[in-house]
């Protein structure tokens, strides 16, 4: 209930908000007050380990400053980003080349959770979401993380296309994973300054995306499906490199 | 047709089951959606015969149970399993070292739905699930594989021991992932016959589970979470067994 959290007030706008899976801290309902959608909620709120509170009406009616609530409302915490250069800075400190992922339009919150955990457990610096068409740090997300979202740094940016080319200036290497890739991924050599670009779910890497990649490397695929989970993709690219990493550093 | 076992949802998995000639009852198209790949379905479907329907989108949302339907859904016979000595005929018809993946109480549809996936892209020969505890082949399991659930042969099993006892005498490895594991995933030999083993989400591998595993192998952990994403980990250990057998095969 700090400052800095948003309040959702009213039965549809609750359930509308844990549907999306955004991240909730708390709910309070009204004393007594369990009858049809507000069972509902209080029931998804339990299935996904939400804490659900009982307060008096005027309780409600205070913070609900006005607006309708119709006995329930919600707590809802903001992420802390980071900016671009706190996540070089970091990479720099640790005296590491900058090992980056870029997620481009990259929508399933189960997807961005892996990913983050796998962005945790490979040794990545940060992740950079764009503002706009991404997934929102929910908590699915959180879930999916498992724990992760509180360790890696994410950065929001605005434009993928100026970020990846700010980002090479300063000496890093874009990388994507495309079917139209060169080399297969563990062919390239992944040991430099790096951001691994990953494109959306069902499209993959944008024209515009690919265009600002330095290389594209390619995943074997021997089946009948022609792509891989994007958290999958992600997450090969990222142990390839860090095996390649820890290998070179020997 | 209540049974959402039953249902494939969206574009892309309606695509596969099509394509995979699986035997599909229904189509139902939101009205006047005729756009892309929903006219593309339509004409498919209307060359082998099968009923399109044209359904209010109110009604497609009801049947998808808060799963993305693209305006598109349809009703299918569910998947048929095979026998474990199904996929072992099939890897010697293909004359390749059998290439299994045995999931252990893996519970998280999503999970399952990405390891079909991978599985069918790293040429996996069939994917083995205890009839107990497990994740059945669901809609959201189906979405998820982007349609490998059609072309990936999954067997039920009664008791994870016996089968891969049973496996074992036959001649296959039994490889677990864990963070115990004697050697990174990387560096042990993963071109023989072989079924990697895959735990749960919670707690991983169990202790029987291990017990009959001739080795496990640990995936490097570099962050503050202490394990993967089921899906991720065993996808890092098929890509890496596939690698070494085309390196092996050249």
């Amino acid at each position: 209930m700090s400052e800095s959290s948003e309040i959702i007030v009213g039965r549809n706008s609750v359930m509308e908000a844990l549907k999306s899976g955004r991240s909730i801290n708390k709910i309070f309902i009204a004393k007594g007050e369990r009858q049809g959608s507000v069972k509902e909620i209080i029931g998804f709120a339990k299935d996904n380990g939400l804490i659900v509170q009982e307060v008096e009406m005027k309780k409600l009616d205070e913070l609900a400053k006005g607006m309708r609530h119709q006995s329930i409302l919600a707590f809802a915490a903001p992420v802390e980003y980071v900016e671009v250069e706190d996540i070089l800075a970091q990479a720099q400190e640790k005296g590491q080349a900058p090992f980056i992922v870029l997620l481009d339009e990259l929508e399933d919150p189960h997807n961005l959770g892996a990913i983050l955990r796998t962005a945790d457990a490979a040794g990545v610096h940060g992740v950079l979401i764009p503002k706009r068409r991404s997934c929102p740090l929910s908590a699915t997300v959180a879930k999916t993380s498992a724990g992760a979202v509180e360790y890696v740094p994410v950065a929001r940016i605005g434009n993928v296309a100026h970020t990846l080319k700010d980002l090479k200036k300063q000496g890093l290497w874009v990388v994507g994973a495309d079917m139209d890739g060169d080399k297969d991924y563990y062919e390239a050599d992944l040991t430099g300054p790096m951001v691994v670009v990953v494109g959306s779910e069902g499209k993959g890497l944008g024209r515009l995306t690919k265009e600002h990649c330095d290389f594209l490397v390619r995943i074997p695929m021997r089946g009948k499906i022609n792509s891989l989970n994007a958290s999958v993709a992600c997450s090969l690219l990222l142990y390839e490199s860090l095996k390649q990493r820890e290998m070179k550093a020997k």
